[in-house]
């Protein structure tokens, strides 16, 4: 057994118990040269905060966060709360010297994340680590998307085409959650969905956005709340057009209005030798083409090989793996990055890049979808 | 046999090559209440005028389109030319009483259509139809797609998606050709790709595009042409957002660089009921969702039933047709009009719709991506 | 316009039709040594014919075919009739000097099938060419894989995998029809559909099927007829293992049960260096599979290419054709054939052989599935 | 938490990885009656298996299977080596009372599955449970498709194909295992694929194999060993044609040769009213077609609902899940049997008709593939 690492995660709902799992398993699969101890969870309600914790398998229970964070055995805190939180927490955790895995998008505003990123970059120097957990980049097969681009098989990238599709805002009489509250959740479709593409986009093609165009809508405008109804103030649904830094266009949609499509994320890229498809509805699978005389045609890879991105922990080949595993990847790598010393990819400057974008389309939504450059883009 | 009609066509190109199918072909598979004659090609190279009036099967070759106009043995012209040509040889026919056919894109400017649709009108109070050639309305997926939505199984539209994706110009060592050519082409893969999907998208839903925000690019400028090298003039690729009528958004994509996707016309709508997603390189079938608990998925319709659009005319189910089929619902359905006495669609006020779609794309285009209303729409 | 050649046509149903469409269309979009001409079209019922005749465009009707095969200006004569009639034809055009096409099964029996290809052998040496219309040969996606077996890009063959599945006879409420009477159909879906799939499993692998296993079955063995019903006399599905003469193995299947399955014509092939798999329900597409490491995968060709099989005649990439271009291609390899004084291929002697697998079939199905050998087989 | 059972595992390699993860998370995602504790590992090599027990969460390492079998600490053994130990481990375990869950095939003859069953009904009387560990029925696509037959909404049943295809053997240097040695694994192909692939045809479609006619074959012979050669004494491919108690035909294949098919085991069911369509490299679909006049067609169900079988303890709709996951179902669904004094299913009994119909296949390849019924069929 390695060296103990204790975390501490604050936030015990979808995001909790995935996160959970991943801290329970990763070191069955992976060689960590850190193990991870479940040293406590936060929530606010007491009960309810105790029952995850049995359930999930964590030491101790806390109601306050910031109990959670100064906690002797507590090392890592992994943030899992609505955005509207994380800024606070995550600069609580760094000044205290606790590395910070925080999921996106990494804050509700460009200037929390300007503030995440500045602060991180200051603790990294003292040897504290930190991360946002765009979980998307551990699907072996945009791993392998990313490994194709870079290794030159697609060549120039002239078209990226990304959307983030689900379907459970279909229904007028779906009731109001978190999510739909400007306050909470900074945004709707496009900080959930969208901040997922922008990042997927930006890791696969290793290029950035540089500019939108942008439409986002409100398609119900109230939805029932307890024994009444409550105005939804995010977006229901964004779609832009992008240019990267490398010349390519790109089109992006990000809606929870796309009936039958129940987690379709997914990311075609177009170069000049060659193209790759993504959906996350077949996440085991990419999607290539190569141009190859009488023979081309879209392949089908199965990522589930020894020696494609993340697999050779698992099973044999066509044995799937599934939506967590991405997780107990994210906390793999971030536990090799701190066991070595490294700063882990994608860093809180990655997450404010993703901010910046998402900040430029509503901009310009608001300003008759005009071409809004993205501010502080290299 | 039925009474006959005499038929002219100018072009002998790719398009000559499928409408001369479509006229030998209908009154085998259709009942038509008039049975074409192919009495005359019109092309401006007399040698290979002659060549193409055998091997299509016409009975006469013209090399001045406005002599193949004024034949008494012609009743109907069939205009398969680059885009520059049409207004000048449809006015032309339809002065002279003749019925026309028009390929798409009706003309090479708003200015041309609005004329095109003006002479078409006054034409129609004398008993002369003019249609234009939007053939992937009579793709029997298509107008399946189109049924399910005036029938309501779809419910209200939120989104439209819609791409026309080839890749023959990805290679930057692809000759030029006139379709490259501002002066005769109008546009690039705007006029030739989008075209279609803006008039898909609209037949589809049955709401009109009310604004759109654009991009478009020219990503290889110069092409080889002879011993030297020609100045592309027309764009590679247009993305654009939209707004339809009805309130849904839309996003659109036409291409020549997509590499792999060799005529991938694709069109997605997703309703508060049911959603419909179609390929063109798999033409045969529809996919359709519909909410139905635990049982709901896509379903692959394999359109090819006796019940589907156009479909009983061919073979049993399960016995697939092909692209030039679309040109002989066409020819079936412009014939059934004419002897009818009715005007068919899409008729020109259909194809200056879509013609001041692109305008307004290739204005925002021009002007920062800002939000462009579409002109003269209801 | 090439030299004349006069062909006459018996039978004027579902396959009447194609034929029709071939012999008319097929100068048109390849470069044959003869071009067609529709001198008379056979059928019994006088009015049907001539209707028929007018139809598909047949300068005379016959409703006597040893008429029609007397015509001086027939020179072709192709059999389009049930299955029990073949062999009389066949015989009596060789005899005159005709050349023969004729329908799959070539006959209701081993021995008719050896009765023919013995005059087909004779005929041949008197310049007089016979051929069997396998016409999956002629898709091009299916002449493709046998060109990459041939090529020795799937290396040595292990597995054949084929089915043909439609649904037509689920419901028990369908009615009796010709098919299902052995005396005319010699047997049921194994005549029909079978024959196809072991004369394509043979042709792509190149290898001959030396013994098989089977089962044979009628789900419903009474249809209505009329006003009463009426004995089905043939098998409904018909399932046998099977030897190559290559050493590999085989699993075949043939029925008109499979619900949801409209024409699935399925052939899948695995060799030691790649595989393919090939569904008539998406015809333009070849699914194949090259071990190439990481990046290995089943392959999607849209067999649309100007180098692929037969596609140059046709269509732009990713422009379909549909099932009755199989019999284009079918009619101008034929006259090809006959132009240039060869034998055409698939001969007389590829019927015979796929009739003695049917036969051992039906042999091993009376003998408790009981290992038979194919008579014959070299 | 609830009550504890010790469980005790015998094998540490592939399966015991997957099992050990099963133990671990069951009680973090369903409400299990009894907690697992994993007291102990069995294996023969005293430090392989110490160092499973560390990596995958094990108390103690036993390298005598009988010990870990009589520790009080162990209320539930769980076999998961190669088929000739079986019997031997799961008799004993039951003679101690303790539960067993085993590993399929259940035995490598019908003499040893028979002891099994007679003594698993005779623990049954003593409150002792057994579990066969045919974890295909896990996969929730699997049990819907059960669901769906069980319902009545495929009607009656004509069909079955199943086909369990891999790859791994298609190289002929590909090395020996204990896989190829008839002492071990009993057969090869069939025993490992084909069990599966009869288990899940039974229990989708709730009929029983009667009787089969088989092809078993050995492409390669010998593999490399060590720095020798050894004689391959298993089958590396097993056809076989089937009926069921229903009256409906089967084809089955197992093979590992199918180059490119890495894990595709798949079952098609079709019935008078539907069809059913299931490939474990899909895992999360199931394919269903129903009757439903011109919008027929095979959807694409997504099985990631809250309401299919065990999806609720998982994540939201359109979130995969992988491999391991059936395995996690498995261990809930024995812990709940044990916990509710009820016989789990498949028991042995199921294991034991599995183990028969592998017998006749083998029988019946030996013996010109003479149809061969199945010993003991109710």
């Amino acid at each position: 057994m390695t060296k103990e690492i204790g975390v501490g995660m604050v936030g015990h709902a979808f995001m909790g118990a995935v996160h959970s799992h991943a801290w329970r398993s990763v070191h069955r699969f992976f060689d960590v040269p850190l193990t991870p101890r479940l040293a406590a969870i936060g929530g606010r309600d007491k009960a309810r905060t105790e029952d995850a914790a049995a359930k999930y398998g964590w030491a101790a229970a806390e109601t306050d966060w910031r109990a959670l964070v100064e906690r002797d055995d507590v090392d890592l805190v992994d943030i899992c709360t609505p955005g509207d939180t994380h800024a606070e927490i995550a600069l609580a955790a760094l000044a205290a010297g606790k590395h910070v895995l925080c999921e996106k998008p990494l804050a509700n505003t460009v200037a929390e994340a300007e503030a995440m990123t500045a602060a991180a970059e200051e603790a990294a120097r003292r040897g504290v680590r930190s991360m946002v957990a765009f979980n998307y980049r551990r699907v072996p097969a945009v791993a392998l998307a990313r490994r194709l681009v870079a290794e030159g098989r697609v060549g120039e990238v002239r078209h990226v085409r990304a959307v983030y599709l689900q379907d459970w805002l279909s229904d007028p009489a779906a009731p109001m959650t978190w999510r739909l509250r400007r306050e909470q959740a900074g945004s709707g479709a496009l900080g959930d969905l969208g901040a997922h593409i922008v990042d997927a986009a930006q890791f696969v093609t290793g290029s950035e956005v540089t500019g939108v165009s942008a439409v986002t809508e409100t398609f119900v405008r109230e939805r029932p709340d307890g024994d009444g109804r409550a105005p939804v103030t995010v977006d229901d649904a964004a779609i832009f057009l992008a240019r990267f830094s490398s010349g390519a266009l790109g089109t992006f949609e990000a809606t929870r209005y796309a009936l039958g499509r129940k987690n379709a994320m997914r990311l075609e890229v177009n170069g000049d030798r060659g193209s790759l498809a993504f959906d996350f509805e077949s996440m085991n699978e990419l999607s290539v083409y190569f141009e190859e005389g009488g023979t081309s045609g879209f392949r089908r890879i199965l990522v589930t090989e020894a020696d494609h991105p993340y697999v050779g922990a698992w099973w044999p080949p066509g044995h799937l793996i599934g939506y967590e595993h991405t997780f107990t990847h994210e906390a793999a790598d971030f536990l090799t990055a701190i066991g070595g010393g490294a700063d882990p990819e994608p860093g809180f400057a990655d997450g404010l890049r993703v901010q910046r974008v998402l900040a430029a389309v509503e901009e310009s939504a608001a300003n008759r979808s005009e071409w809004t450059g993205i501010g502080g883009t290299a």
